[in-house]
């Protein structure tokens, strides 16, 4: 029998797995003497973003006391790649929606990506050239000014007082004040990450798409979205208009007007850094999946934006996911030959997030078992 | 593509679909111009007896008014194969567990197999000169008296009163007259079809392993045992020895003394009746399956009966199933490859056997392009 090879790039699965340790039960419930497997870590630009880098490229975690979207001192993690001089940041590591409690203090009105800026000062200090930053499942709509204020930007009141950088004062602001900056922000190239194609405002924007998530009423939400309107065409010169802007609730504008940063999809970005078209193109078989493919998933994430690499080079893929919405003839002509769902038993919820570990193996095992059966 | 040769043989799934419609779905889902598909129903001796026999070999259903267990007047439905002169009997049709309801008409000393005698002389009277039993599933544990008093066999008290043929009056036969039994027994080979190796006493008897879900009591199986122990050896003369005889109450010990029926395991019958050693040997592929696979499906159950054979011929098998218990590797070492449950989504034992046909098709639909995906 000839030996087939096959690279396995799973996204994590939200609450349960992440995205290094599905590709590992894969790869060992596949490990025989007839195949040849690769592992690729991947992420969307959210979760998992710099676990999906260190894991394949090399590189190491590191540590930087900041603060977190309510002002709380906390430990932040980036990925640090020295060889290429490279930083990886998840912003929801410091602002992430994980993070919300109810309180007055996690409103959007009192939060801020100030930690994303202190971690961007961080990796800065330890000599970063390039910065990436995953865009993914903040709690905050402070339009980035929080993390342009740890980088010394100022935002100004018409007095010219310096305003705390948190959502509510987002209306105040009359001016920056970019005088004393961190002197080498221009020798850094910033990337965002991101999976969603929101724009800072609107029906698709950082307010009426994902305030409600992030504790915004119905009630407040017009308010809001004017003092968005404001930041956008008085500070940004309505520079704002670009899908993805939105992204991390106007961190994504926020960091792309005043510090030149670059959007990008998150699964392109990695596609491109972990060479996955060469990988696809010479593999037999391609294994991805995620925690819920569904209808959204044709707009970029992982399992579809995989599938159709391999599609391009007459690779088959398939995808393992917690939950399948969606008809299985719109997976295939996105490239994935089958979608299989790792719930094998009578199980609640609950349950299956607790097992998706024993449920992978087990059903990894089995897809194994007939993938070869015929072969 | 070479043209991929897969015969399907899988048993009811219980409570949910038949053999038949199991093969028939599995087979619709395996339609591809890639495939060809040979359905054969099966079954264990018990429910889907009379439907496997009918759908692989033609034939026809007949009726007959009789009664049930407990005495109500019922129809009953027999197979009636007229080139071979063949009639199939269900003995769980007339006598079945599923009519028991916790009245006192349906304790086991109350009940009799009756309606399978009935049935039996319906069968004669229209010609068949072989009957097949299967034993499968009755809520009975009267050893066969109800059928054979249908017959006309009298079982007779000590003062020579015929005793009406029910379970309590097991203890007081004292004698069997056979003078008016119906004429036309003797040209009728009877073939019994189980799926299970009960003796008609001791702890592996009628009484101790299936009393229980018949509705004794713990109480009352010490008294129902001593009555066996009786017919066992004042009336058969201790010839009960044989693994099959306590099958459905005793009705297999009755119907192999008094009619010299042949035992046989139902699958084994059916193997030969339907020529699957001939067909399986030229197959590319089997796929079988039953509601629920664990250990004890080692032992002659449908799915390993098939699964063995293609073994044989090293022809690689799959099963699909309800609930599995038990390791894959048992089940690998008896030829079946994968067991595949369909089973995909969370839900709960109800709803899956609400879905079997839907979650059947579906996952049927997936194996298929699984089986394909390297082929």
């Amino acid at each position: 029998m000839t030996i087939v090879n096959i690279i396995t790039a799973i996204d994590s699965m939200k609450g349960s797995i992440t995205s290094a340790q599905a590709n590992s039960i894969v790869k060992e419930a596949f490990k025989d003497k007839d195949t040849l497997i690769e592992k690729v870590a991947i992420a969307d630009g959210g979760e998992g973003t710099v676990e999906a880098f260190i894991s394949n490229c090399g590189g190491e975690y590191k540590r930087v006391e900041t603060y977190d979207l309510s002002g709380e001192i906390m430990l932040a993690t980036f990925g640090w790649i020295q060889s290429e001089a490279l930083a990886i940041i998840e912003s929801a590591d410091t602002a992430g929606i994980h993070l919300l409690d109810k309180t007055k203090k996690t409103h959007p009105l009192y939060t801020s990506t100030q930690g994303v800026g202190e971690t961007i000062k961080a990796a800065i200090n330890i000599g970063a050239k390039q910065i990436i930053i995953g865009l993914g499942g903040t709690g905050t709509i402070d339009a980035g000014i929080g993390a342009l204020d740890a980088l010394n930007f100022k935002f100004l009141d018409k007095d010219k007082n310096r305003l705390k950088a948190i959502g509510k004062n987002i209306k105040c602001i009359d001016s920056v004040c970019t005088n004393e900056i961190h002197p080498q922000l221009n020798d850094v190239k910033f990337i965002l990450a991101s999976d969603v194609s929101s724009y800072l405002t609107g029906l698709q924007g950082a307010v009426y798409m994902f305030g409600r998530q992030k504790g915004l009423l119905e009630s407040e939400m017009k308010t809001y979205e004017k003092h968005m309107m404001h930041f956008q065409n008085e500070i940004l010169a309505k520079a704002s208009s670009k899908s993805g802007d939105g992204a991390a609730g106007g961190l994504g504008i926020g960091l792309r007007y005043f510090l030149q940063a670059k959007s990008i999809s998150g699964l392109t970005l990695m596609t491109n850094y972990f060479k996955l078209n060469k990988k696809l193109s010479k593999a037999d078989l391609v294994i991805t999946g995620e925690g819920k493919i569904d209808d959204q998933s044709l707009q970029g994430k992982v399992p579809i934006g995989i599938s159709r690499i391999a599609q391009r080079y007459n690779v088959p893929a398939i995808a393992f996911v917690g939950t399948i919405e969606g008809e299985p003839e719109t997976f295939k002509k996105n490239g994935l030959s089958v979608v299989v769902p790792i719930i094998d038993k009578i199980t609640n919820l609950n349950q299956a997030m607790n097992d998706t570990e024993q449920n992978l193996q087990r059903v990894a095992k089995r897809t194994k078992d007939l993938l070869f059966t015929l072969k």
